[in-house]
């Protein structure tokens, strides 16, 4: 039988931390409010996809060829920041702090996974590095095993050429107890003192 | 400047209790997922509306003119069950503990809301109980002062009538500590006691 509610709420609960109970919430909300809400959802869904690609430069996603900040003269073309996911870019982006731009990988190495150097692009890294005369990598992985397994290939891969591999800084969070705070950030944060 | 995914972003979070956050995590695991799931949900969303009505019958949502419950010939049409809204329909057939048929209103009675009697489907109601010769008639508005307000508008419509008219029994939670229960809930569950 045709059930078009059923079928909204099977695909909401596709989405990551959205279990089936809020996806009957949303379906519900959707059906009782302004029918002109599902219709903006729905089209922008249906050409999300076809409106935005990767930025054939650095992989952000984009409305155009090149996103915004490859096409942003000001910011500095020597200083390359490598990330896994767009995500990391916009966290990033929205701390302020770097004014650089971007590689994004859109994955980590994971031998686990089957996912070798040869599946994320490292080629075009390399490539443009050399063309942009980039002067500093920060390789700002996130610090899980396949985050440090990668920033480590990073830093192999550009051994010996003239250009400097850093790696963002591992230690308490802002704000953070040092009672709470578990073992491996706890040693990492002390061996990474700086002076004040 | 075009930017779809700053627009999906905004529409998600119109919906309730998600955020810029969660909307923007939801935004950019669609645009990482495959491309199939955006265009279904889309799909979904944009013919929500046209594809789902209100039964004619009872106000539930329904992709025909009446609802597999009202359709439903071993449902018991003497027994109805008025609730504010479609959910609410829901959680009771979850339950498994209702056979009878429905009556959604859609709303509560709310003076403070300008929701008067004029507003809900009464009428409809009234006309219901004569012509399938409803016997009882369980109150299942929620325990608030507007689903209590309406649940006494609703005995009152009914005095005199030839119509038994039931409230949902209020009381403990199954699993609830009376030390953690509220006052008004513990003195209900004292005052609607029921010999074991």
């Amino acid at each position: 039988m045709n059930d078009p509610i059923g079928e909204l709420i099977a695909l909401l609960s596709r989405l990551p931390g959205i279990g089936e109970r809020t996806a009957t919430r949303l379906a519900f909300y959707l059906l009782e409010a302004d029918e002109e809400l599902s219709k903006a959802l729905g089209g922008s869904l249906s050409t999300l996809h076809r409106d935005v690609q990767r930025c054939e430069e650095c992989g952000n996603f984009t409305s155009g060829e090149r996103c915004a900040i490859c096409l942003d003269s000001r910011r500095d073309a020597s200083l390359l920041c490598v990330v896994a996911r767009v995500p990391d870019l916009v966290a990033i982006e929205r701390s302020g702090a770097f004014r650089g731009r971007y590689q994004v990988l859109h994955g980590l190495l994971s031998p686990l996974d089957d996912i070798h150097p040869e599946h994320l692009p490292f080629d075009q890294l390399v490539e443009r590095v050399e063309r942009d005369g980039v002067r500093e990598i920060v390789v700002a992985t996130p610090l899980t095993v396949n985050g440090e397994a990668t920033a480590l290939y990073l830093g192999e891969l550009f051994e010996g050429k003239d250009v400097e591999i850093s790696r963002i800084a591992s230690g308490m969070p802002h704000g953070g107890e040092l009672e709470f705070t578990d073992q491996i950030t706890l040693s990492r944060a002390i061996s990474g003192r700086r002076k004040v």
